[in-house]
């Protein structure tokens, strides 16, 4: 079973040792990992070749979405309350494919309480007057019921620590008992 | 042509005088806006019955974009350098079933620029050592990426200011002209 391993990952110093740790973390589970700096197996499509890399790397993604059972996402806080949109990004795509979403986040709190505490306020609204989702749920409600309704988990520890991937881990596990 | 509106519009402190504006933006125009909070046509499945409204909510919009040929997203940054991640997971859904994209910002700086400014930082890592795209996208390159390789375009106008639609209407029109 390939499982796609999305998240904010890719941002850290030495994305080759992480990538490297969460392949051997699926391998011991029978699973394969696809990191999103993962080269095509077939290589690009040829008629990629006028395109900047970055729209390369944004269809390469795509392609290694398209051709995964499954997708684990990483949906740590990144810069302010909410997920990476690159990873939740990807999440909408997964979901659109009708295929199961895992998310895990080294962040135990819930979405308002995290929200809150970012910008200093103890009400409905943030600094700049727009409603506070308030759902008890992870994350904004679009994250939370895709992987819901999906047959994912979302599996949270305390955090923030970019390094522990036990909240990956479990989700690698749910994977397998599902 | 029915329009998908998505947005953190759905947050402010009058959203439905919010949908009212955008829609009748869309209608003169001769398109069919549709927004989050709109109730579905047919009303919701009732296999929806037992579910927390915020999972109602998530699979309404879900529902909506599925009945869209084309998604307008307001991918102005929201609580940090980046969009509203509920207003990303949308545009990656759509992206998944191969339906335009269009997106529109009232913030015209390249991504890379805005995080640095979010962090006060000048190199090419944030403040928590994660590396700072720069590839002079307006946000993650998987939305730029998306929006390219959908036929859509990506409008920005300098900003901030929420009350502004100008970015919207030139999506309008560039999905008329499309």
């Amino acid at each position: 079973m390939r499982v796609y391993l999305a998240g904010p990952d890719v941002f850290l110093a030495d994305p080759l040792a992480r990538a490297a740790r969460m392949k051997a973390a699926c391998r011991a589970r029978g699973l394969v990992g696809v990191f999103p700096l993962d080269p095509l197996p077939q290589g690009d499509p040829e008629d990629w070749a006028g395109l900047p890399e970055a729209l390369r790397i944004a269809r390469r993604n795509e392609a290694h979405i398209a051709s995964c059972d499954v997708l684990v996402a990483n949906l740590s806080p990144f810069r302010g309350p909410s997920a990476d949109v690159g990873t939740v990004f990807e999440v909408g795509f997964m979901r659109a494919l009708g295929r199961p979403v895992f998310g895990w986040s080294n962040d135990a709190r819930p979405f308002a309480e995290r929200t809150r505490a970012f910008f200093g306020v103890a009400g409905e609204v943030d600094a700049a007057g727009m409603l506070i989702e308030d759902f008890g749920l992870a994350d904004n409600l679009m994250i939370d019921g895709a992987i819901a309704a999906s047959g994912g988990v979302f599996v949270r520890r305390a955090g923030p620590d970019w390094q522990d991937l036990s909240a990956f881990e479990s989700c690698l596990a749910a994977i397998i008992a599902s």
